[in-house]
């Protein structure tokens, strides 16, 4: 196997024994001699991968945002192309919510990176950058489906952006079962059904 | 003045300087040591208000959703009373936010604590009991205002309430600047607007 590629197989090995730690004992728990003890690797072998926590939770982040953004590609793939833009804010609410194992992992990585973020300059701006940019991503989307009709057209795309956000505040109710999934995805599916609540467009003549 | 009032106030000092300490620094910087520094406190002295860490954080979480409701009540009290249900969520929505300082220092407090008793067994219940108990006055909010024809009789309560506390997902996005506190603001109104969609009820004759 080439060099580089193990060597990728190896951060990646090590992000996911972080993501367990974390998800199981929380990041402050996340020592670098108990995610190597969870990689079952030697603590020197944790550090020739990683200089610091910091640099092991920045990739254990980016890896995590990419394994969430394949399995919403997984999902639409599914569902037949091209998709429809309910089912693409469908489907990436859900992978960001901690509805299933997979996705729980990432939910409480993504929790603990940001509350790290928020004090710490190296991460602050990349945080902010993350979140930046998956706003101006909705927004383009929900822009483009007012422009096909799928969403009504007196729809303000920046408000209904912001509250589409919003919703990822359902993560405390499910991580204390509060709420249980099924709850989280009725709401879900009633609050987007109100968004897209347009008729169906008439064949053009 | 007598024994026990002293008692109090000196744990609530402790409790602001935690608050401040978390909110500048982050709950993994707060040790016993950082706090008794800001509280221009003895280690000694903290120690003997506060057997560890963890009970320190549960006086601190106690006292910021006490302080937390005093802001709701005073702030509905200069709207006059009896309240307007629709005063009441956004009120309350408004004060779980980071939308002003005491708010950011008890809305930082609250995703601390959420954290960490997402991984020990002492806090858990608490936090559970603590979102169940804010989800169960809000559907009953919900409910009565239904009863009371402010809100349209066709809306589903639980799946109401869920959808209003899920809300309180604006938090990062404000606490990262990606939106400002006035979009905050102009969301929530328009979501709550479209709520309490109804026309004024009839006198009765």
């Amino acid at each position: 196997m080439p060099k580089q590629v193990d060597h990728r197989e190896r951060r990646e090995t090590i992000a996911r024994a972080l993501w367990r730690v974390v998800e199981q004992q929380g990041w402050t728990r996340a020592t670098m001699r108990e995610i190597a003890r969870e990689a079952d690797a030697s603590l020197g072998q944790v550090q020739h991968y990683f200089s610091s926590r910091t640099a092991m939770l920045v990739f254990a982040m980016e890896f995590a945002s990419e394994q969430t953004s394949q399995r919403v590609t997984r999902n639409l793939d599914r569902l037949g192309s091209p998709p429809h833009p309910r089912d693409v804010l469908r489907v990436t609410l859900m992978e960001m919510l901690p509805l299933h194992p997979d996705a729980r992992a990432t939910s409480r990585m993504s929790a603990a990176y940001t509350l790290e973020a928020l004090h710490d300059p190296q991460l602050h701006e990349q945080a902010r950058l993350g979140l930046h940019d998956g706003r101006a991503l909705t927004e383009r989307l929900i822009r483009q489906a007012i422009t096909d009709g799928h969403i009504p057209a007196d729809r303000e795309p920046a408000i209904e952006t912001n509250l589409l956000l919003a919703l990822t505040g359902f993560t405390p109710l499910l991580d204390f079962d509060v709420i249980d999934p099924d709850a989280a995805l009725t709401a879900i599916d009633y609050y987007l059904d109100k968004l897209f609540a347009c008729t169906p467009q008439p064949p053009e003549r």
